[in-house]
């Protein structure tokens, strides 16, 4: 199940370069990634984390992003993400909005923990119940809100995705 | 535990109220988030995935983005998120990255799923381990990516986040 062909072996190498390359140029954290589909690289992206003070800038979520600016459309149904290391829950979860088909990694975020992120954690976190994690999680229901939800399903020319 | 000062109330209705009427306006789903801190409203967000073609414009993305931006730092801490809905694994990992200290939301994630939306699909998916997941995930462990993660340790200007 760790086969690659040789294209797909050296989109996983690009993405391993981009993460050198970027991170010694001082635009974030030492992650990179592309989006491939039929054989052709869509978008490239790094962790752009400190150098645009943008917390959101992870390599994955830069590549989904300028993937799909590219194609003009925010599905990428048929693509596949390669990426340096294991992506994050906040990566994952966008890959998932995303619609890619595949996700192939180099690094774990096991390895990302040793070098101080903290993947594992939010992983926890994320799989706790909202009441039980670190960051306190206020749930206030809200008639309003419930009504603008019934609003959406009302609305004749929403575009779902 | 569900108790807001009016204050605060008022900002959860913001919230609610940026999801109502971005969503009409066509921007994208029903969903509008804003980040305070020290009383302060620091940026506004709203879901604009169809609108954009960029599937992670989510409305508390845009909002973490915007509020880091408009104070020129990746770290929100101290501030609240005030979300119409409970974050997606995507946002609330965002949420993590951006160090937030509290959430306080609307909606919850059964609320969206009735009217469509996948959050709760996609909780369960990263909780998963990578090879159980509906998105085929192959690891391919490649000395290259592990040598950059130890570079990453070795850059004595790197910027930790």
């Amino acid at each position: 199940m760790t086969q690659l062909t040789p294209e797909e072996s050296r989109f996983l190498a690009r993405a391993v370069a981009l993460s050198r390359k970027h991170m010694h140029q001082g635009a974030g954290g030492p992650f990179g990634a592309i989006i491939v589909r039929d054989g052709k690289v869509l978008a490239e992206g790094w962790n752009e984390v400190t150098s645009t003070n943008d917390p959101t800038a992870h390599a994955e979520i830069n590549a989904i992003r300028k993937a799909c600016r590219q194609i003009g459309d925010f599905s990428l149904s048929g693509a596949t993400l390669y990426t340096s290391c294991e992506p994050c829950p906040m990566c994952l979860a966008a890959a998932y909005w995303a619609r890619v088909d595949r996700i192939v990694y180099a690094n774990t975020r096991i390895h990302a923990a040793v070098i101080g992120f903290d993947d594992q954690h939010i992983y926890d976190e994320v799989a706790r119940e909202p009441g039980d994690r670190e960051i306190p999680m206020l749930h206030v229901p809200s008639e309003e809100a419930r009504a603008v939800f019934e609003e959406w399903l009302g609305k004749a020319d929403r575009v779902e995705y």
